[in-house]
């Protein structure tokens, strides 16, 4: 381990002189092209046309479903449709995880039912008990070990909207711990409110985990309005309940990262790395998450390729995201010894609101370069905030291994009103707003495509997440 | 026939310069109560703790389901809670209908399931076949004769959003006709865009009827979404899907109108009669629709008790509204000897957003009274609307036998964003909306009780309804 860390520090001494000597450039030409782009851009219908296509012609496409190998084949026949020069597959394989039915009721007294959707990862099953409210993961943390045998754990934590979307870490965050926790203290089956700011009917689900040689219990989010409801039943007296999920694990799948590509005119073996997720959760038909992010960058690449790009554009349509980033691990997996060749990296998975940030692990190696692309970025309304990005998941993967990344931030203060809910459809997109992103989209990979000198991807170099 | 006309015709000659010559008459002092009425009104919170008790406790109560029991003991103890001095049960009997499940299944290349609501009276079943689309009504019964043989009809018509929710007949007429319509011609299924201007996943249910001598096919409404996707597919080309809905008819029930009354300190034989329906849709915990026109009416009796009002105030909680008027026919019924003695009667039935207009079947026989009674309305922001009121659906029985009605409009520009949806949750109801709505009709309520003379309740002049 020694060894290996005083190589890494060495590689870094001999990489980084290097990279400071060698500003990277972009021309005059290029910049105008930039310009040029963007303003075509925003007057373009391609992504909405690829967004409502998805989201009709497949609708939802949970990983591993029947709908889901209908999404790859439809990625495939739209990269060809769009012109792209190379289309091809990568085969990912997962656990195939399936829902058929959940239901809640409330018993006794104030019998009634409540909308309820299982967490994903969840084991099916029907158990029934006292509900125990805790107003979030802390207070469940704190309740006193065996305290919750036979019982229900509620988590009513109510997450709160925000631009960067921040508040997802803790909502998120009891869905991922909060099950493992109430296993621990004895309970038989874990809710929590709906880590999302809707105030529709519509359940929140998501994958939760469950911690080695713990035994899972069914687990699943009320809509936001519900756990309002059963917190004021529970104020009102001892509430029971019966949960019935009929979901699990079955087998394994194998679906595929749907790859297209446009050749570089000059530097084909150099990659800007664009990304969406194909998969979808099973409720909405994906719209936001994530058919937006999959029609902003085949837009991109198609927009891109009459200009003749210098270096090639990839635009990966990531498999089975959403139960755990398969899809981009298994890419890095597959290109882990390219790590050099991926010039920059960035993917969209945060909706299709206006982009209002821009960001990049080169903004210390490269702030010239950085600078003419926030130049262009401008007047679409995009400011330059170093340190406030993150690459997106599906890249983190190669970003891991050393590949330099970027961040074009969407505007995430109604994301979760809709985010992995049946509300997630194509209307919530507005038309003027996939535009801008595209527009941010295309002229950013323009500018990395024609750039001389690179963005500090190094496979030596390890990766560089964001703050 | 004709020698009762002439009989209705000579009874209106004889009524009117009874009415003119003796002017109805409301005292300073009564006046400047109502005032205080209604300015403590606004700062009340009865009506805010009867809402969220009903909702709460019993959530949906489906006319004949064991929360509709549930609900009847409720509005009881809630009536006596409140202070009213009589409170008692009159039985409604009804057929009953219950829901088990619906689903609705595109078939084919594009397969994905769609969010279906059985309308109120559907029978179960399921049906298979290819989608005709029609933009309207009229659309439909243009459609040749046998041209829908094994067809599934799809009326997608949108619903307009207006303040007096006048497309609802438009929208609900379609719900009201269409299946009929659609089984002249041959049908096997009957589908049509939720009669609503909700922008969720949540259909939109309500009662459906089918002609005699007509076999009755499954119908149901798709959500407002769902039926933009189900158009969009539509267009691609054939479309066939599987509706299948599990619900019907099932034997008789008897629920109850639960009326409470505060006896008249004077004229305790004249009623002043309020009344909104208990029952609710079972997808939400009916809060608009109208556990607020319970709330408002309960609260006004309780506010004006401790005043002694003149005449008495009967509060009625009327059963199975939603399932065709079962407990205002009932009332009206039992209480067609009395028409006389409800001087007026006055609804709630349009949600809780605030009350913008007054109108009332006096209008012409007495225009002081009403004139005194909008001064005092003024302040609430309540404009006089001549012809433009109704009397809302369960006091309709009663009008029709002769009693005079009263309304006070609210703004219904938002109502079918949740009007029969699950999406018809207390969370949607503005506490300081509702209070102006206790205000409105506290006040009303106290002119009408204190006033000398009548509003015209008369009957031998049966009812005069609306514009």
């Amino acid at each position: 381990m020694r060894v290996a860390s005083l190589f890494f520090a060495l590689s870094l001494l001999v990489a980084a002189p290097a990279q400071s000597a060698q500003p990277t450039r972009i021309d005059a030409t290029a910049i105008a092209q930039a310009g040029t782009v963007r303003d075509v851009a925003l007057r373009d219908a391609t992504a909405w046309k690829v967004l409502e296509s998805l989201t009709t012609e497949v609708g939802p496409r949970l990983a591993g479903s029947p709908a889901d190998a209908r999404a790859v084949a439809w990625a495939q026949a739209k990269f060809r449709e769009l012109g792209y020069d190379r289309v091809w597959t990568e085969p990912v394989t997962f656990p195939r995880w399936v829902r058929r039915s959940e239901t809640l009721d409330v018993l006794g007294a104030h019998a009634q039912p409540l909308r309820v959707g299982a967490l994903g990862g969840s084991p099916g099953g029907t158990v029934e008990g006292e509900v125990v409210r805790f107003a979030d993961l802390a207070a469940l943390q704190a309740a006193p070990e065996g305290s919750l045998a036979g019982k229900i754990v509620f988590v009513d934590y109510t997450m709160q909207a925000r631009r960067d979307g921040g508040d997802y870490r803790n909502a998120g965050g009891i869905r991922w711990a909060g099950p493992s926790v109430a296993i621990k203290k004895g309970a038989i089956g874990f809710l929590m409110r709906s880590a999302g700011t809707s105030l529709s009917r519509e359940p929140h689900t998501g994958n939760t985990g469950f911690e080695p040689g713990l035994t899972p219990i069914p687990a699943a989010a009320l809509a936001t309005i519900d756990a309002a409801q059963l917190a004021r039943l529970v104020a009102l007296g001892p509430t029971r309940v019966r949960l019935a999920l009929d979901c699990g694990y079955d087998g394994e799948a194998t679906s595929y990262n749907v790859i297209g590509e446009i050749t570089g005119s000059t530097r084909p073996d150099e990659i800007i790395l664009l990304g969406g997720h194909l998969d979808s959760w099973d409720y909405g038909t994906g719209a936001i998450d994530d058919a937006a992010g999959v029609a902003i960058t085949m837009a991109t690449g198609a927009l891109l390729k009459p200009l003749h790009p210098a270096r090639s554009i990839r635009v990966v349509a990531f498999a089975n995201e959403e139960q755990g980033l398969w899809g981009g691990r298994a890419y890095a997996q597959q290109h882990a010894d390219e790590v050099a060749r991926h010039v920059i990296a960035i993917e969209s998975d945060f909706g299709a609101a206006p982009i209002f940030g821009f960001d990049s692990s080169a903004r210390d190696l490269q702030p010239q370069a950085l600078a003419q692309i926030q130049q262009v970025l401008a007047p679409l309304g995009i400011e330059w905030l170093p340190k406030q990005g993150d690459p997106e998941s599906d890249i983190g993967g190669m970003v891991d291994l050393g590949t330099a990344w970027a961040w074009l931030g969407h505007d995430g203060t109604r994301y979760f009103d809709l985010h992995h809910t049946a509300d997630d459809t194509l209307d919530k997109v507005i038309p003027q707003e996939l535009a801008q992103n595209v527009a941010a989209y295309a002229a950013f990979t323009w500018l990395a495509a024609q750039a001389e000198g690179g963005f500090g991807s190094d496979a030596r170099a390890k990766g560089e997440r964001g703050e």
